[in-house]
Parts: structure tokens; C-alpha cells; sequence
């Protein structure tokens, strides 16, 4: 059995999307437990309207949620039942083996780091979102856990990145770039140019060189390694650029009769397309290096992303990642 | 008179689209003086078959051409005679107000600094080019020039750039904000908490406070101040995503008769969405802080980016942009 313990409370759409979600996941997965932590008045009328195996999904009582806007630190410190603290003590605790979660991406990094705590030998684990890319999935690592970070911990998250994409994602000897300002050997801010050689003496990566933020949207690289400030900045520009474009075509469409018939030819073969830039597909972002998985889905997060997240928790397990990363961090 | 040295042979539509440019630029402008830099067997059979005031441009023989691969640094050193070195060295003698390039941009950066030099205290000139969004024009901020700049730095940025979008852009009174990957507080890495009082503090911009990757294609500020290896980042991903959606969509569209005859009606529409997102309505980047304007083309540019960017650099004149900016650095 997967213990998966899911914060039946973070989110836009919590709790019902998050509950249904979870109710879903489990009809996929036969080996998985589901801990659903909240206030069981806000959950529970959810799921009596809905069919599931009983026995295997539980309510953990938690009486607050964390809002978006709470400052961190102070919101895992003194929230201490909510359901993200609660969720992450499970784990803690050995009752779960991951906690998803759609709230507070803030308070989530640091009760991870707090209470789930780290593998030993990892200096900072980080926050790896798959990026949805023209040639398929591109995990970007770090995407806003350790800004600042240092080379040593951008070999880290290249090991560990390169280690989740082929046992999680399922891509055989994946490709691992150092996101860059531009192709050439001298190029690159200080962190760059100190990273570059200790990724090439790299021997259990398949490491590329520098990959340029305009070619990671068309898949560059399996793995794009990056300090989690400029992570941070090319995974919104990402999302923004994308939202963006995509409002002011349908504005576009609507301001013409001619626009708006082609825009309903169009819708089908757009809906596709929508499909494979939705990040949702690939579930949500792992925090790697943790002594156990913590996975942010979006704040925007609906059934179907906990669903997947909820499968991607369970491949994470049954490809042992965890004992893959503590080996792998106690060889180096 | 505004004297505009060209460099006619850098980019990929070099010269051709470049000497178009010129001329094109040349019927806009009454009061421009064009300085074509180049080789004269390749500028001159193009100038032959089109029509212009031959007493306002003229053809500076200029007998190498920088490559976009070679190392700036050495290609400014040894490439004494090339059509960009040749450019620099015109306003570095007072003989041209401003240079385009579309060459090089590691090239262009390192000889505008060595060559045309900083205004007295300018520390470090960024790299300025404006970003189309939905709600019109941002100035990111350095994109590209200062990897690693210190907070006292990314003020004199937010100074020029709120300069620059007022007198040549346009925008009364311009928003500018800190990039940052959230808007609470305490958010961001070592430099732009350090930065962030600094702005506060500074009374002649209308500063706003963090703005988010994410935020910046819906306008979020007239001027985004960052650092370059950041700021570099967003801009290739803001052009990387648009190109992949873009790309994605037209293959879509192409995958059934329906969706053809659909992307055939919705051509229209699209059109004006594509001018309002293309960031050669803007003309070039400009490289602020300088003895002179220097004004980066994109490499792909044609003879319409070429044309707006000498408007540019007759608006910056006209403006007395030089004048402005080094009052205000002798303010502070």
C-alpha cells in the first residue's frame, strides 16, 4: 500500500475539485491509501455524494487552512492543525509516504524543509516543476526553493533532477542543460561559469552544456538546472507568456463575425493542442531530496491534476526514488 | 541635423534589409543624416536600384564584419575595420549621435562600453529593449548587459529607464517595478531585498514594488527593473514561449481540413494580434547610460525594424535624452 496524503483545504477550487480528485485517483489505483486532511464538515458532505472503496480513504481532522497571502514561516509555526501542517506531519510521522498539496506554495517549502525535513547529504532540496514543451515534458529545478543557491547545489539538483526524470517521468538517460544567457563557453553570471565544470566532472549525468531560456519551451533539454530566482522568473514569464497570447487570440476571434466562425473550426484542434502545453497533464511539482515526497499541484489545481499527482506519488514509490536519491547523495 | 550611423552588414537580413531600412528611414525623417557602415561592393548595388536624397546618406567604407559566434571581447580588439567597430568609433568622434546594429549583441555591448564610453556616473549601461504586452510597452530592464549588478546599480536602471519610457516612449509619469518572484515583502534573493529600500527611497520614479515574471505580458509596469541574468532569462522566455504556442497552433491548424479552413478565416484577426506582439514596432533595444545612443536590433530584424529604430533615435535626440540623463546622474 501508498500511503498518499492529500490537503483536502489548499487551493482556488478546495475542497470539492481536491476531493473528487481524490476519489478519482483512487479507483485508478488499487495499492493506494488516501489520507485526506481538512475539516471533516467541509469534507465530508463531498463525499457522501460520491462512490469509493471506503477502506481506503480516511479523513485526518485539521481545523485551519493557510492562506496564500500568510507569510511562511509564521503560518506552519502557529497554524499548527492546519491541513498543510497536519498533511506534512503525516509524513513526518511515517503515516504517509507523500502529502499533496494546492495551497501556499511558500508555507509548503518551508514545512517540507521544517517538518518533513531532508535526505542526509542534501544541502537544499528544490522544487521541480515539469514544463510542458513542444518536443514533451522539461523539468525545470530549482523553480523557487533555494534562491541564491550555490554550484554544489546545482549539482544536486541536476543528480536529483536527472534521477526523477528518468524514474518518475520515464525517460531513459535524460539530457541535462545549465540554463544560460547564451551558448558560448565565457557566458553566464558568476554562479554559471563556478557550475559549468562541476556538471561536465559529472559522470552519472548526461550533461549538455548551456541551454538559452528562448529553447526551453521547445524541449532543449530533459532537465533544465537553475538557481531558484531566475527558476522562478522563466517558469512565470512561461505560464504568462502563454496566458497572455492565448487571451488576446480569443479576444481577437471575438471582435469578427469571420473570427468567430473560424475560432469554433478551430476549437478542436486547439483543444488538443491546449493539452499538451497543460502542465496539469504531468501532475504537480515535486520537491525533491525531502525524507519522503511533498508534490505542489497549482493553486488552480481541479480533480484531474490531484489524479495525476496522485499516480506520479505512486511511481515515485514503486521506482524507489527515495532510496535512489539517498544512495546517490551518499556516493558524493 | 541627426546624424544615424547603420551598421549595414550585421544580422541575417544584412545588407539588403538593412540599406532598405535606411532608405526607408530617410524619406520618414527630414531631419536624418544616415551613415551606412560596410563594405561598399556589397551596400552600393543595393543603394543603386532604389531612390533617396543622396545628400543625406553616405556609404563608410568599413572592411571586416563581426560574426555572431566570435568572442566579443576579441572580435572588438582585432576586428579594428568592421562595419560595427566602424559604427562605435563614429560616435566615440562626435561624427554620429547615435548607432544601430543588428549584429552581435555580446559584441555591440562590450564595444559600446570600450569604444563610445559612460556618461560620468553611469556605472554600468544596461541593456533596455521594450516588450509588447497587452496593455502596451515595458521596458525590461537590464536584459542582458550587467550579469551579477549590485542594488546601487539596478537604481541608476530604474532612473534611465523611467527616463527613457517618459521622453521616447511616450509614458507620463511611468510605473516602475522591481522583478521579483512574489509580491510579499520578504520575497526575492540577496539583491533585490537590498534593492527594494533603495527604490523606495528614490523620489524622482514612481515606484511600485515587485512585480512577478508572470504579470509582466499583461503590462504590469511601464518599467521592469532587473538584473541582467534574470532579466535575459524572461526576455527568452517571453520570445520562446511565443514562438512555441504560435508554432503549436499552426501545426494544429494545419492537421485537418477544418482547422485550415478555420486558420484561413481567422488570418485577419491574427494579423493585427501578431503587430501588437511584435517587438520590432518598438524599434531596438536601447543601451542607456552611454556617451551616445547605441540601439540594438534583433538579429532577425528587416527594413521596418531598421526604420522605426533611427524614429527611436531622432525621439531620443529631440528629447535631449543624453542631456537628461546626465543631470540626473550628477543629481545623485
Amino acid at each position: 500500500m501508498i500511503r498518499v496524503a492529500i490537503d483536502a483545504m489548499g487551493g482556488d477550487n478546495a475542497p470539492e475539485e481536491i476531493v473528487k480528485g481524490a476519489v478519482a485517483a483512487l479507483a485508478d489505483q488499487p495499492e493506494v491509501q488516501i489520507l485526506l486532511t481538512g475539516r471533516p464538515e467541509a469534507v465530508e458532505p463531498i463525499l457522501a455524494g460520491l462512490s469509493y472503496d471506503k477502506d481506503r480513504l480516511t479523513v485526518v481532522p485539521a481545523s485551519e487552512v493557510i492562506e496564500t497571502a500568510e507569510p511562511p514561516v509564521a503560518a506552519i509555526r502557529t497554524k499548527k492543525d492546519s491541513s498543510m501542517t497536519v498533511g506534512l506531519n503525516l509524513v513526518k510521522e511515517g503515516k504517509a509516504d507523500c502529502f499533496i498539496s494546492s495551497g501556499s506554495t511558500g508555507a509548503l517549502l518551508v514545512g517540507a524543509q521544517l517538518l518533513v525535513g531532508r535526505i542526509p547529504g542534501v544541502r537544499r532540496p528544490p522544487l521541480a516543476p515539469v514544463l510542458p514543451t513542444t518536443s514533451g515534458p522539461s523539468l525545470l529545478i530549482d523553480c523557487g526553493a533555494n534562491v541564491d543557491a550555490r554550484p554544489e547545489h546545482l549539482v544536486q539538483f541536476a543528480r536529483m533532477g536527472a534521477a526523477y526524470m528518468e524514474g518518475v517521468v520515464g525517460i531513459k538517460n535524460p539530457t541535462v542543460g545549465l540554463m544560460n544567457i547564451g551558448a558560448e563557453e565565457d557566458k553566464g553570471n558568476a554562479l554559471v561559469k563556478e557550475t559549468m565544470p562541476l556538471l561536465k566532472a559529472c559522470e552519472d549525468i548526461n550533461f549538455i552544456g548551456s541551454v538559452e531560456a528562448r529553447d526551453i519551451p521547445f524541449g532543449a533539454a530533459d532537465v533544465v538546472v537553475c538557481e531558484a530566482f531566475a527558476g522562478n522568473v522563466a517558469l512565470k514569464m512561461y505560464e504568462g507568456t502563454a496566458k497572455a497570447l492565448l487571451s488576446q487570440i480569443k479576444a481577437a476571434l471575438m471582435s469578427s463575425v469571420r473570427g468567430k466562425i473560424g475560432g469554433l473550426l478551430i476549437k478542436p484542434s486547439l483543444k488538443g493542442l491546449m493539452k499538451t502545453f497543460d502542465a496539469a497533464e504531468y501532475g504537480g511539482a515535486p520537491m525533491l531530496g525531502l525524507n519522503g515526497l511533498v508534490v505542489k499541484t497549482h493553486g488552480s489545481a481541479k480533480a484531474g491534476e490531484i489524479r495525476t499527482a496522485v499516480s506520479q506519488c505512486v511511481r515515485f514509490r514503486e521506482q524507489h526514488m527515495d532510496e535512489k536519491i539517498k544512495e546517490m547523495m551518499a556516493k558524493k
